[in-house]
């Protein structure tokens, strides 16, 4: 039997499967004492230690093999540990109210969780959830109930479980766990990108495959298709293990291509470089060949914290990933892109009724010279250990392009004023991904060093479509028509005024996607990590002046699925042979 | 002195100011005897009848004066003192928490306005603010104050107050304010939108004129610059006495095109249309001159219902209007366009992060073939009436557009079969309203009729901004230069295929948009009736073919101030002297 469901993290792994049933936790509910407040307070501080050792556990662990980004998560869930507001109040429970401990924390976590979740704020809900993964930890100490994530040594399985939290996910060892596969989630869940950082196979939205495995049972997990073959025969098992040999052929073929530049059949060298959200992410980069990196998203530096990050600070960072990378390898910084669906708990922003078309990134930022020169200062001071180029995002008008302009050229005199050297032919750049940079291409070319794409955000505009809505989340399609018109009229506009164009959205890493943005001139191509070995792969066997002939005819196409078979059927179906 | 707010209402008005205060309502909070209940009760239920005939009059008033749409306001207040739960919540308190009739109300509303405006959702927090307006029309009739609108006689003269509730507007009465001035509001709040429709000049957002004019000082308004004089000496009087009768020199001039064709100074034909919400606004576009409606926005028959309205219902609505027009005009019904920042209490839509970027109009009428085809049907079968028109809104790809065709064909055969008639050469056209629509333009023109361009809503896509929002509304600029590429690339790619583009978003009817795109080549410029005659003067003063290159030209510019000032220079000044 085959179930499908949605490709988390690529791979195929054929092995037995271990169910997991979330064990229901059975809280009993009682009054205590007054003489037995005090053992009943221990009980609850003892569990707090327990569960805050663990934390700081996972939260290395995390860091040092995923990415800093990841490892807030664990830091926020300590934060909480440390909440005297929410201590305090289990605390009061059970000294005032005489209630046991359990009881105490399982009043206050459905409180806090109630009053968190019907807040209409994506930060307060993570905080939701954030308290429900914490509370569950606490309670599982209370309760002595050992953590299902810390399994007994065996043979490597498949691991089926309705949904795994960042915690459970992170627990996984890959040792042990060689898959996994889940009845909720989507690709972007975060399990589902921790999944591809830790490099484990799994397919999640599978709605109710708990129910149809039992554990002991064989399953193949084709974490390339987003299938799952229960109880498989003969054959399919053959077959699987001919396309697993294939694949991790292919992963070895392509893990040569490390120290490789990428160069199309026909000679034309386009740059392969990374997203990334840290300085730790950078190594990783460079593990995966990047060339470059082509987004460095500065949120993080601004996140988990009670205030801005200073100067020092982020000079600090800016300069780490400038000295991984060298000063043969470019480092786009793009400036602070906060607001949207990003909050800063030090920062309040006010109450959007649609934050995708409010005041975010770049819009704010020329609104607060405070923290906007702070972090221009820090990348200039920085610019002197690399090839570090600036990049706006969110503009949408010249003036705004201007005005931000203008802000740099004040902090280089400053630091000229200081004695403070920077790199004197650093780049900037603009994210193109409001549709009206798209029309003004030509004008913002003539005043900008580089373009970077945007896709994420581009496709949700053009289409009018919020691709976390479910509703419409069917809009948000790169290969539409009037997307990929957008890029063409975008890489024109550069060509013209003789700039360069690059991608830092996901289509960048899009195999799809790949031939025809090479078609269409991009030169730049910035993806995660992971996935640039596979697009280096790709292009060398793509032919750039063949392809542009493909581009031209895609865009007079009706639609994102027409297009993508068109570029399957010409294009990756004929390299397959 | 001078004092600069928002133009929302045209005209000159040189006059005495009243300032009214809000009187502050003094409620005594008190026990009664459990023998006064029934008293009490009495008191409260006949305040209810004094306001409920009051609003019943109101009503009438504004249905005959303004329109339809203007009316509901009403009768959602009407619905507020029939509905058992805020009704019964108040006698309640009065007959068990033996609580006096005005506290008894006070806490009710109290509890009511906090639940609804804590809610992130336009409609409830709308119901709020009938609420609160309601409750304080009760609260008068419990004190015996009288209603500061129902002025005494006098002179006339210039209303001078913070703010206007939409009760208080409408008990307006114009021979005696002959203009009025507030603190708060914008252009589109509900109380300029109705000055605009009663004729009565007004300024506002001042932000504090109430504190700088007493009653009895002479005060000019300026409607048209959005500009007061508090005080004015002799020669500021004289200057404002030629320029009132100038503006109303040139409003006898355009009252005489009322029965003229728009005919440009070259002999360019267009055709100027209005916006309406309701059929008794197509009479008060008849009179303003309009050469049919460009836009019938259906949704106020849907709105102020507890069940969507019938296709009988739907079918009289549409063919009053028809038959109002006659044949000689054309009449483009759009189709639902609910969700987003509308919605209906009877139709429960997913609560969402983003409503403009969300599951609205088209897209939600393709799901509900039900609600969708009732629609279809009622406007075909009104289509036998008159010169109607079909038009979707929202469509953002090609697939769309034929989905929503095939149940329009699924339509006119079921009306075949049942041998009801409609009109054979009904055109069906699309709103361009999502940047997807524009790039694709050339694709979709081979399927439509026409293209109505929806300017409110592409400008805000296109810019990613709400215009809603205060803290980007600056970037909402309909003469952005990328706005006004889209709108070239709109009109290129129909007449190409030879189909008609008209608009219908506010810009239609903006004196300094008008040259632009007439030079652009539109064809048809739907607005609100009261603009008709006034554009009409305007394009009989143009010349199409001198404007080609005008507009050509202002394409070239680098922001919206820019080319406002050009037109300004190089038309609008020129046309002055």
């Amino acid at each position: 039997m085959v179930q499908t469901g949605i490709a988390a993290a690529p791979g195929i792994v054929i092995g037995k499967a271990v169910v997991r049933q979330e064990k229901q936790l059975v809280v009993e509910r009682k009054k205590i004492d007054s003489g037995e407040t005090a053992r009943e307070t221990d009980r609850f501080r003892h569990a707090v230690g327990l569960a805050a050792s663990e934390l700081v556990g996972i939260k290395e662990k995390v860091r040092q093999e995923l990415s800093e980004e990841e490892a807030r998560i664990f830091e926020a869930h300590l934060l909480v540990l440390q909440d005297p507001e929410f201590v305090g109040a289990i605390e009061f429970l059970i000294n005032q109210e005489l209630l046991n401990a359990e009881a105490a924390l399982t009043d206050v976590r459905d409180q806090y969780v109630q009053l968190f979740a019907s807040m209409d704020n994506e930060y307060m809900r993570e905080r939701a959830s954030d308290l429900q993964d914490v509370s569950n930890r606490l309670l599982k100490k209370l309760l002595g109930v050992k953590d299902d994530s810390a399994m007994e040594d065996g043979e490597p399985v498949v691991l089926v479980v309705h949904d795994l939290t960042p915690s459970d996910t992170a627990q996984l060892d890959p040792a042990r766990i060689k898959a996994f596969v889940t009845n909720v989630g989507g690709r972007t869940s975060h399990s589902a990108i921790m999944a591809r950082s830790l490099e484990i196979p799994a397919v999640v939205g599978l709605s109710d495959i708990t129910e149809r495995v039992t554990s002991g049972t064989l399953v193949i997990v084709d974490g390339l298709e987003g299938t799952v073959h229960i109880d498989p025969d003969e054959a399919v098992i053959a077959t699987y293990e001919a396309k697993k040999q294939a694949y991790e052929q292919q992963k070895a073929l392509w893990a040569k291509l490390v120290h490789e530049k990428t160069v199309t059949r026909d000679g034309y060298h386009v740059e392969l470089v990374a997203n990334i959200g840290s300085p730790h992410d950078a190594s990783q980069a460079m593990e995966n060949g990047a060339e470059g990196i082509g987004l460095f998203r500065t949120e993080f530096l601004y996140m988990g914290k009670d205030r801005f990050p200073t100067e020092e600070e982020q000079f600090a960072a800016y300069k780490a990933i400038a000295q991984t990378m060298g000063s043969e390898r470019p480092v786009i910084i793009r400036t602070l892109d906060i607001g949207g669906d990003k909050e800063l708990p030090y920062l309040p922003l006010p109450k959007e009724q649609n934050p995708f078309l409010g005041y975010r990134a770049i819009r704010m930022c020329l609104d607060r010279a405070d923290l906007f020169k702070t972090q221009l200062r820090a990348i200039l001071r920085a610019s002197e250990y690399g090839d570090i180029k600036i990049m706006y995002p969110m503009i949408a008008t010249i003036g705004e392009l201007r005005k931000a302009n203008e802000f740099l050229a004040e902090c280089k005199e400053e630091l000229q004023r200081e004695g403070i050297s920077y790199r004197q032919e650093l780049e900037v750049g603009i994210m193109i991904e409001v549709p009206a940079a798209v029309m003004i291409a030509d004008q913002l070319a003539r005043e900008v060093d580089f373009f970077s794409i945007g896709t994420n955000d581009l496709i949700q505009y053009t289409m009018a479509a919020d691709r976390m809505n479910e509703h419409v989340s069917h809009l948000y399609d790169p290969f539409h028509p009037a997307v990929l018109r957008m890029i063409h009229h975008v890489i024109k506009a550069a060509a013209q005024e003789g700039k360069w164009v690059g991608m830092c959205g996901e289509m960048a890493g899009e195999p799809h996607a790949i031939p025809i943005l090479l078609g269409l001139g991009l030169q730049e191509f910035s993806m995660s990590a992971t996935s640039i070995l596979q697009a280096r792969h790709l292009l060398a066997q793509l032919d750039a002046g063949q392809l542009r002939e493909l581009a031209m005819h895609v865009l007079t196409l009706e639609s994102g699925a027409e297009i993508k078979a068109y570029v399957k059927e010409h294009v990756l179906d004929v390299l397959q042979r």
